[in-house]
């Protein structure tokens, strides 16, 4: 109890990036304790193209948890988003319990108010599922904390060769008109009951393709790497499609993207250029920054946009360049017209951080966002 | 030696009916022992709608082996064929030392000439590519001298319950205007090669499954039956797609006809309808005789075809009848125009047979392929 009678209001703003699992994983073996079915492994985009921003404020004067993504109030009542909610305050708890007993936990038992937006549109569909904003969520909050969680991910950007050697463009390609494809959530649950070569990849691939993953990592492989990023792509929307009833993500222009990234790669005689894509058709492209200019002019040759003109590429710098007539020729697939909206160009980059100017706040100081967003 | 101077053209006429692998294999252990990387199970079409029509003859006149399919003359060269021709001859010379050894073989020494065409166009993509063809041209010869071979392959249609029970219906869905998919002799070879998936699925599943099958069939269980089947058709869509790179064969349609089937099942609350896809965006359909009209009207519903009128389902007839506004909604899903062109409505069928009318025989008296075709 306190005797002050002004309304303190406490607030956190940090920012996360999007992660994109290069190992990927599909389902967990437990649910309650949220274990994945098998390793997976990630590559941290960089937040200047790529970032969620979240502001988490706790006031004695709120009178109930609530939530705003991208603008919009959502349910907070979300099963999900509640054990979210539950598994920080208990971590909090315990930090206080076990390293600081005396700290200042009175916003432990009030209500937040959260606000959150990317700075990428939704339909990107980069990590927007309310699955993976959650994720970031929970990982934003949780950081500001100072509070490791042990997560399977591993984290490939910091201080590695990648963040050097590596330009990471991702695609928007169209997406189904007419059908609402799956959700991860639900997805994942139905391939784990469904799918028996998703159970056999996790008992029998997945080790081995991470064991090599790293070396290729280690190493500083970049063909390695990006061939087993392909496979497993692959072999994940392969788990999907052995579900029961198959779960499409790849559509007509992912398939295009397919067969245009092992065109290129054949033309040159090496692995030069990888394709992966999550719970969506968008492709994230991994390529060395001296093929950028290239392989996004070999994109804007296959996938031709009337209706973008200058905005095609958004985010990093990409060079123009000229495509030679042998490379035009080896490529070789039909034009598809207006099929891709726009390209981002970005690279690998950090993991979360915190805000520490107050100007970003996402809510202002009577816990309600701020009207500028 | 003969002493006979006229020149004798020994020649025989014999159809072959199209297969469809309910439990499915692709690729092969063993390439020159044709040793397949699983057993399999087929149910065969009748061969009203669905045959090809192959006639053989020999004569000490022939100066070349030559083969014409579907009106063409081919390259009988190819290895495979070859390779067939040898098997035809070594089976031919076992059965004169074996069985009867006065047996008149004269044509063995003898150059043949092969002419062979099917009842359906080679655009429907059922079982019309080079392999197909030449497996079947393999059981009519083999047939044709009453050498059983064995094979892994089963027969569903014999006599059983499912001659009785069910029909099959064929759909030509488009196929990928600007990519010409790769053949199935070459993708098999390199899903062997490169597929973890497809080694696993051979090593751990295939074999409960094809016993499920088979109970299934012997409890005349259609559900079981269409469950199983469906299954089975997307894992091997989903060894296509974890081979590397990989293989695409269903495309836009195909992923829509799956999705129609599974909201009709689920409509009902019974597995009444399955699919299953060969190496090629078509769907062959199976469901019992009763739910023939109305899948066939959700078809139309789900695809209306502008440009074919009335010649939008050939083969078999099938009755009118109109879609319920309960189930239509159900379905729920945008028509998507023009995207099929036709449905063969068939039914399952005898094996191969001798035609014994020799006003039928493909080829001439003088060995050439007859100018009424």
């Amino acid at each position: 109890m306190s005797d002050d009678n002004t309304v303190k209001t406490t607030m956190v703003t940090c920012t996360a990036p999007v992660n994109i699992a290069v190992i990927k994983y599909w389902g967990k073996r437990n649910e309650e304790l949220i274990l994945p079915i098998n390793s997976s492994l990630s590559v941290t985009l960089h937040q200047d193209q790529l970032k969620t921003t979240t502001t988490v404020a706790t006031s004695r004067s709120f009178e109930e948890d609530r939530i705003w993504l991208n603008g919009k109030e959502e349910d907070i009542t979300h099963p999900r988003l509640q054990s979210c909610l539950r598994e920080i305050r208990r971590l909090a708890r315990k930090r206080r319990n076990k390293t600081n007993p005396d700290l200042d936990v009175a916003g432990l038992s009030h209500k937040v108010h959260i606000c959150s937006i990317n700075n990428f549109p939704t339909a990107a569909g980069l990590a927007s599922s309310a699955a993976g904003f959650f994720t970031h969520l929970l990982v934003c909050l949780v950081w500001k904390g100072s509070l490791l969680v042990e997560v399977c991910m591993g984290d490939l950007s910091s201080g590695s060769w990648v963040n050097e050697m590596m330009n990471l463009t991702g695609l928007n390609s169209e997406s189904f008109a007419d059908r609402k494809p799956i959700g991860s959530t639900s997805g994942m649950q139905t391939s784990v009951k469904t799918s028996l070569l998703l159970k056999l990849r996790a008992e029998c691939v997945v080790s081995k393709r991470m064991e090599d993953m790293i070396e290729a990592v280690c190493q500083k492989d970049f063909s390695t790497f990006a061939g087993l990023t392909m496979k497993d792509s692959n072999q994940f929307h392969a788990t999907c499609l052995d579900t029961y009833p198959p779960i499409f993500y790849l559509n007509s222009v992912s398939q295009q993207i397919i067969n245009v990234v092992h065109k290129y790669n054949e033309h040159y005689g090496e692995t030069r250029v990888a394709y992966t894509f999550d719970a969506g058709p968008n492709a994230v492209i991994f390529t060395l920054e001296q093929h950028v200019p290239e392989f996004v002019q070999v994109i804007k040759h296959v996938f031709p946009s009337e209706s973008n003109g200058g905005k095609f590429i958004k985010g990093l710098q990409v060079d123009d360049t000229i495509l030679s007539e042998e490379l035009k020729q080896c490529i070789g697939l039909e034009p598809m017209l207006n099929k891709i909206s726009y390209i981002i160009s970005t690279k690998v980059g950090p993991g979360p951080r915190v805000v520490e100017d107050h100007s970003e706040h996402l809510l202002g100081s009577d816990g309600m966002p701020k009207k500028t967003q």
